[in-house]
């Protein structure tokens, strides 16, 4: 049966899952690289971006499962792109390139319409304005079975667990201290939403911890 | 050099540093006695209640670093007592019975005056009505060179943050959800404060995070 799945997302010490003033310059909002650091040395994200080497070990098996047998992915369009409000006609077609690591159907949530974008190696942005559970509706028919992930960012992840439709969420919290940015949990009651933790590993550089619905 | 410390200091995965509703039924708020559930198995709690056994290891062994060497500990009201405002006719003497595990002077913070009070083992409650920069000033001169813990609670370690007065704090990041409670880091840039995490460790049942001033 398809499932929900939030993946390698990172939090810092503190909380926060994106860095403050995301903009073209800082993707991830600054100082937020230096929370996924645990996920840049691996060799499953140097495989992303069609490198050679990288480091294997615990991080590097997380990065794995999180990106394999997903049938769909849905975005925010605040990770699709830097842009904001009305699309502009920047011919913007996501961070990731020409062939972006989706490789099937991703809905990107807007309020603005946009046509889709067919990429290399099977990625399709379709754009979403009917809302999250439309979005989950068209990803579960395209998943056909298979997972579907919910890729970020922290406002996206944020709406799918206040609707208490997340299934499962491996969280990478690293040790550092953000300061600022955008906090995952604040004025959400995981527990009372129906979340606990089911596991915790240490990784080389962060802890990974699954949280599953209850 | 005296430093100030806060140590063996639990926290949710979702960031609480207490339960909600504190009472005499439920010291630490409801729910947070998992959270602590790392240092109730060890060697050095147990010792603490003058009982046999209990485990060694990796989390012992930051229990009892963090008892060790304390020439004076600094603790908010809400942490000596379940009652709140003008101190009631009940001879309340603490949660720790005839003997509590400090040993050394212990500062309260409160708004209310209060008699010392005299304990077995060398531990002396001492109430101090005019803020935190007078308690450790107290403790300080108290401590005769020697570390001085701040034990809690979350408002009393929130306010020696805020004032950068903390040199390091030792935090245990507890695998847990609890929903509600008092949130430990909300509002406080500790990044701006000049706070970093200089070391992580994983415990049996915890990760240990140590952050210190720049």
């Amino acid at each position: 049966m398809t499932k929900l799945k939030v993946a390698s997302f990172g939090i810092s010490l503190d909380g926060f899952g994106a860095g403050p003033s995301q903009s073209l310059e800082n993707p991830l909002g600054v100082g937020f690289p230096e929370v996924m650091n645990w996920f840049f040395p691996t060799r499953e994200f140097r495989k992303m971006q069609r490198l050679e080497g990288g480091e294997t070990g615990v991080d590097n098996e997380m990065a794995e499962k999180g990106m394999s047998g997903m049938g769909a992915w849905i975005l925010g369009r605040n990770m699709f792109s830097h842009s904001r409000g009305p699309w502009p006609d920047d011919n913007w077609k996501g961070w990731w390139g020409d062939e972006p690591p989706y490789h099937v159907k991703t809905f990107v949530l807007t309020h603005y319409a946009h046509d889709p974008i067919m990429m290399k190696g099977g990625t399709e942005f379709i754009f979403v304005t009917d809302g999250i559970e439309s979005a989950l509706e068209q990803a579960r028919a395209a998943a056909n079975g298979k997972d579907i992930r919910v890729g970020g960012g922290v406002a996206t992840v944020r709406d799918y667990l206040s609707a208490g439709l997340i299934d499962e969420m491996h969280l990478a919290v690293r040790p550092v201290l953000l300061g600022k940015g955008e906090h995952l949990f604040n004025g959400l009651d995981m527990r009372a939403l129906g979340y606990e933790v089911a596991e915790s590993i240490a990784g080389e550089r962060t802890t990974h911890v699954i949280i599953r619905k209850k």
